[in-house]
């Protein structure tokens, strides 16, 4: 055979078009030049005018300073190895509540080298459970309960099952998280964007997420999915019962399902979060009929929080409202990847249910949730104050989550210039902040944003203040050149 | 708004087609009526003839008796809490290259709690590829390697990359395993079956599968992918290096992407494994030109072979021959899901370069690893034998894998009997074997099978061989009643 000519290797125009359209900024370009420029750096320090990179860019708190919450991991060492219970120092070391919670775990996953159940291990879903019941005073099951290699597969596999292609739409809010943008892309679906108004703590307008659903009907498109995030990413905003009260009357006059992307939900500095799944409820409650037919996917994570697990990789999905038909076709899909890592379980269970007042890890603990999450609560106050004073930005508050979206008021010339090389305006500030201060950040055109406004997502994790200086610094230079 | 009527759940017509034709038999039907027994026999043990329910349905070692290996284990327990190093007894108690090993990873990843590279941490990577180079004998770049959740997840990238709907066709062997056919029906691609010959130690006919790319090509349908499996799974047969060489010749005329699922490339009992990689770069020495071109993803797992670590989801697929502007693209299909388990990461590290002759951990491991070994290898003898000898079942010998795939010839009564009830044959032979001794197998119609012949799968993982015995006993009444 092999007289044959050989065939050419596969280009662009051979691979699956969708794979081509998906795009995901937060490691996008700039990150992409950061790593070079980190490379760069090592090499040779004296070839940037910087002495680290700042990775701003992505929510990943234990890359940088933070430290692991030490009940989590002296749990997932036991379970890991289950031998370490015979040193009797680490018995001594250990408080007990840690082994008997490696213990309780272990009587039912059996080994974290084992498969699960594909939903996720049966005492990890109870713990879940009962934190959801506690959490919306309304009680959860854990049948209901899918354990997920964190908060991103639990959007795939609701995405994956719920729509076909084009005629299927997806309300997303804009700015969103770009994994949205991405998995739609990948689907073949239409995005529709509702845009979160900005002068107004980036609020919800129903009235226009409403019309939008008409109108793609009109054009033979289906509503089939509402994307919520609360609170914000990259917005920070926490939304409202009523905003959210809202959103579920036009997904139940509309029979659309919604997806609760509720990660930052220990995330919260200024204001109250509600979960979607207490809104719903509540409605339920006083309108039985008009409300009892939505369809609710809720989403958690350890990746964000105080506990900043993301390696771990775990989330959880909370399915609540589907017939029984569709709900064994999620199963299917779940069971398809066989389970989510099981450490990472541990790690949720954990989450859910932390030490409580008179455990022996309790007291620790605490403190350690405590600093972290004083930490980022000093961190994006002070931030948000120095945007505020820079020229040309403004910054809303963040009331929750790890991020600022800053407004920056570009100079025209400026614009000209990035237009000139076709570029989009905040991508080149944001590569420029890069290449001269060493921060890492992700373009607003990466999230969504009204068209001629600019932005960039900034995570207020890195430590210190000593960036955010230099941020300001290239700023006013940055501004005087254009001005 | 609420005095509108209120809109109907989702029904199965109103979800994605794709997801209702996918079907994952290993987790299907047989081992979900395993689920409601073991509830049962807890319950009330008198109400089943059985003592437990032997879930031989799927290769999880660690779910049965199987132990991890404790170097893995030592060195993950040191990586989740590395203030275990300050406990003196632990360092005492663990040999110092576990030590090393977990200070190694640590300073490579910082914490297993971080997002890492979206392809994995730079050192696990580098393991990979020396482990790779060291096997073939051909050099490996860590910048091919990219760990992944199981190699399940590889699957998905590479199909979702490279397949775009019903006109690209995959090639894959029958029978095969079930995530195969699942991710071709997600992704509405078409799936080319070419039937292992059973005969003769189930081998391929590459003649028949240049066949099908040069048909399936006049009706529209281009050949994109052609997947192996060897050692394979459900049969166990290790293919030839003239049947891959074969294989190869076909993907270079054709320009089809070779994906080498050899996740049970260590569950080698009898003859001798070589790699895809290997016989690839073998025919590329002989004639650069003609084989120059290809390009393959060769897929490798932790929960395989002698470490058995299922639920720590670890994977890796390296891919050597695609363009850069290809590779690209997976680059950011990765990055769109983040990252690995980081954990995951480091047990694939391990097992790619566990202890040798010199390390504090060598004997022991070896051992561990020498007896995991023996009691597969003799299960799977005793296995076979046990077949062989009865009533109406032929078993090709396991040469490697996990699982024995025997040929049932099922009187034609019972075949008849099952067409009534519109069940597959070999299905309702798993229930009966079920329902009657608690043994949980898969049916070769999960599968893929010869027209008319029936199977079932069945891993040598329970210990013991009193349910092989049951087994027997069943069977032999089974036969008694229906022929």
């Amino acid at each position: 055979m092999s007289a044959a000519p050989p065939a050419p290797k596969l280009t662009l125009g051979d691979i699956n078009p969708l794979t081509l359209q998906a795009k995901y900024a937060v490691r996008g370009k700039v990150p992409t030049r950061a790593e070079e420029l980190k490379k760069q750096l090592a090499a040779d320090p004296t070839s940037v005018p910087f002495k680290a990179i700042i990775n701003a860019n992505i929510g990943n708190p234990q890359q940088l300073d933070q430290k692991p919450l030490s009940f989590y991991r002296r749990v997932t060492s036991l379970i890991q190895n289950p031998d370490l219970l015979d040193i009797e120092a680490v018995v001594a070391a250990y408080p007990p509540d840690t082994v008997a919670r490696a213990r309780k775990f272990l009587a039912s996953a059996k080994s974290v080298g084992a498969y699960s159940n594909s939903q996720g291990v049966e005492s990890a879903r109870s713990s879940v459970a009962e934190y959801i019941s506690k959490r919306d005073g309304y009680p959860a099951s854990k049948d209901d309960i899918f354990l997920t290699n964190g908060a991103s597969a639990a959007v795939e596999y609701i995405l994956e099952t719920c729509l076909s292609g084009e005629k299927s739409g997806v309300l997303i809010p804009i700015p969103q998280y770009p994994l949205y943008t991405a998995l739609i892309s990948l689907l073949g679906a239409t995005a529709m964007p509702y845009y979160l108004k900005e002068q107004s703590g980036w609020s919800i307008d129903a009235t226009e997420v409403e019309k939008s659903v008409v109108e793609k009907l009109a054009n033979g498109v289906k509503t089939k999915i509402l994307v919520l995030i609360n609170p914000g990413n990259p917005t920070g905003a926490i939304l409202s019962e009523e905003a959210i009260g809202e959103l579920l009357t036009i997904a139940a006059k509309y029979g659309i399902v919604v997806i609760a992307d509720e990660v930052y939900q220990e995330n919260v500095y200024e204001g109250k979060f509600i979960s979607t799944r207490k809104v719903l409820k509540n409605l339920q409650a006083q309108d039985p009929t008009f409300y009892g037919n939505v369809q609710l996917a809720s989403l958690h994570s350890t990746s964000k929080g105080v506990s900043g697990e993301c390696g771990q990789r775990a989330g959880y999905m909370e399915l609540i409202g589907f017939s029984d038909e569709v709900r064994a076709i999620f199963v299917k899909m779940v069971s398809i990847n066989l389970c989510s890592v099981v450490t990472g379980q541990a790690v949720m269970e954990m989450m859910v249910n932390p030490p409580s007042v008179g455990d022996a890890s309790y007291e620790l603990d605490q403190q350690q949730r405590g600093d972290i999450f004083k930490a980022l609560q000093d961190r994006s106050k002070y931030m948000t104050d120095a945007f505020n004073k820079m020229n040309g930005i403004e910054c809303q508050k963040a009331e929750g989550a790890m991020y600022l979206f800053p407004r920056i008021h570009l100079p025209e010339k400026f614009v000209a210039q990035a237009q000139e090389k076709g570029v989009q305006p905040d991508e080149l500030y944001c590569l420029e902040l890069l290449e001269n201060t060493g921060i890492c950040t992700v373009p607003g055109s990466g999230f969504g944003q009204v068209e001629g406004t600019y932005h960039c997502r900034t995570t207020f994790l890195p430590p210190g203040v000593e960036w955010i200086n230099a941020w300001e610094k290239f700023h006013n230079e940055f501004m005087s050149e254009y001005q």
